[in-house]
């Protein structure tokens, strides 16, 4: 059963910025049908919404476990052969320096053996060709500075250049996920802060982990009022996170109220608490995937998270508007969380299944495909 | 049934250019067989013509799919023990640059994985480490250079250094794919149109895709009139060379009609128009491939296609006297194309039985053998 914390459920502040939302992939989307000059978009046309629903409408006695799978189901699109490269997700990590290139890949394929079309990565240079040579399947951009390789009368120039090289994409982006593998170098973090503020203006959501999260704890107005901000914190990020917001320490007892109560002072940002049980809040309602994963807590899952999240989310805001979809949230953020949440634990215990205490994350990227087959079957 | 539009199916006009450029691939078969001290040239001479083509008649009750796959077989080699490295094709990638390395390597290695001998990509030097990491099969020259690696002064000097690396190599090449992750840098592409200029004056076939697409559209006379130029638009893609060619928009409604003005509008180059079925014209005939291949949309397909066509054009080059072959189109440029779309929409098809919504790029390359066994089987 889907838990739900109700505070308002229902949709009145928020609608607008939904619409918003929804208007600017919209028009990103009427935009590459324009340029496609084709005039159809699927059985998921979001003005029409003409996508069967089947088996989203939760009976009272449905175990916690279908509940989630049924909100998977609902917000993954058909596959339709008359759709183009890019109309499935275009995804961009931001991430990777010349300590981390593991994180950013992680969750870049992720992204693409979940379904997503394109998987960018925007990392240093040193990260990039590592990165590169992980996988032929993404695309990336070594772009990214850090302090030890700019004079100080070079970095207003830099910024400015890193800028441009990503708002040369952002248009075409439907989900960013900031913070894989980033590290903490000043410098490129002041870099990312930008990127995030251009992200926000051109309204692309962002899924923020990691790096990503201790920067966005030390400046909050990067991300608070953001409707589609995700923050994805592990035990130690929350605690900061709690201590920065709530000025108070982490309340095990009351858990889902200290989340709500979090996700609201910070305007309403959606955030995946991760733990044996993963809480997800975005400040009006709480809802939590408990589905059994696995013990192993090897590096890296969060990455697959994280890069999960980011394409349920955009699968999510194509159909944020179907009024058949009854289930709790049509928050297309929380939405994107329970699916981001479900198939990470379901692939997590496949992958254990086979490989116990040897379970390494390339295992569980290796069974992502099948899991969302198990839920959610191709015929 | 192979769709013919005819306009014109007799080979008049351009029956000169095949003899021509038959005549250079026999004047460089024959330096081969000269180089190895042998005489025989297998049963594909392209003399005699002594191969047998067994299924190339279609009966009018044919199934498509078994039309397009008698073309495949009817083009793929006999293989001889007699032969020698270099005669089953060798072919080379013109592409990948600081931002893609992933596309040079898939056009690569699938022209190897479906029986090139010899399989080459010419790229820049950041691209080379980390295509070469991909796979030792392939050989990879890092000579391009990108704008911001050249100063001005130094432009022409180095130009003529690209020129004379690729030049050394071009008498040995069966095809040429220029576009795949060749980015758009103006010094690269200047640099790349010399290359085009000099593939046909060596009368050698090139593939053209990507970024190539991007370039030749804005200089159409660097292919226009050359009958062994293959183009591989996408919707974008080809929407821009209507506008540009045809000064109008892309008409779905009269898609072959269309097709043909515009390939016969550049003066004959053949035009595989890639969408749900794939499209091809040579602006004297349209076909048509449409078995099924997989709704995946994700990026890289292209570039596997790219490398198809490149050696299915090589095999058609060697036999495109028989007079046995009683399909629509003796054109090899048209035979590569067909060819190569089926094989590609069969493993597709094969790959994504297998891996479903998770097929990537890699999955399906891994089909193309199996795809090639099942349509042309070796005992």
């Amino acid at each position: 059963m889907l838990v739900k914390l109700g505070v308002n459920s229902g949709f009145g502040a928020k609608s607008c910025i939904y619409m918003l939302a929804s208007s600017a992939v919209l028009r990103r989307q009427q935009l590459v049908i324009r340029c496609l000059g084709v005039g159809g978009y699927s059985n998921h046309n979001i003005n029409t919404n003409q996508k069967p629903m089947q088996g989203v409408g939760f009976s009272s006695g449905a175990s916690l476990e279908a509940d989630v799978e049924n909100v998977l189901r609902a917000i993954t699109p058909t596959l339709d052969p008359n759709r183009h490269k890019g109309q499935a997700g275009n995804i961009a990590v931001i991430g990777g320096c010349r300590e981390y290139t593991g994180a950013p890949y992680f969750a870049a394929i992720s992204a693409l053996k979940i379904g997503a079309d394109l998987s960018h990565v925007f990392c240093t240079r040193d990260a990039a060709s590592v990165i590169k040579s992980y996988s032929p399947e993404l695309i990336v951009h070594p772009i990214l500075e850090e302090s030890y390789s700019v004079r100080d009368e070079d970095k207003s120039f830099i910024l400015e250049k890193v800028l441009g090289e990503v708002d040369k994409w952002m248009e075409r982006f439907d989900c960013l996920v900031i913070g894989p593998g980033l590290g903490r170098d000043p410098f490129l973090l002041d870099c990312v802060s930008k990127i995030i503020k251009h992200a926000r203006q051109s309204n692309v959501p962002i899924v923020i982990d990691g790096d990503g999260l201790f920067l966005i704890t030390n400046c909050l107005d990067l991300v608070s009022g953001y409707h589609l901000a995700v923050l994805t914190p592990n035990v130690n990020e929350y605690k900061r996170l709690v201590q920065k917001v709530l000025s108070c320490e982490v309340n095990d007892e009351d858990a889902r109220e200290q989340l709500l109560s979090l996700a609201k002072r910070i305007g309403g940002v959606t955030i995946l608490r991760k733990g044996k049980a993963d809480l997800i809040s975005d400040g009006e309602i709480v809802e939590s995937v408990s589905i059994y994963g696995s013990p192993r807590r090897c590096g890296g899952q969060g990455d697959i998270l994280s890069g999960s999240v980011a394409v349920f989310l955009s699968w999510a805001r194509q159909i944020v508007t179907d009024e058949n979809l009854s289930i709790s949230s049509r928050n297309p953020t929380m939405l994107g969380c329970i699916a981001g949440s479900t198939l990470m634990r379901k692939a997590a215990s496949l992958a254990f299944e086979n490989k116990k205490r040897s379970t390494l994350t390339t295992d569980i990227i290796e069974c992502l495909g099948r899991s969302l087959q198990d839920i959610c079957p191709v015929p």
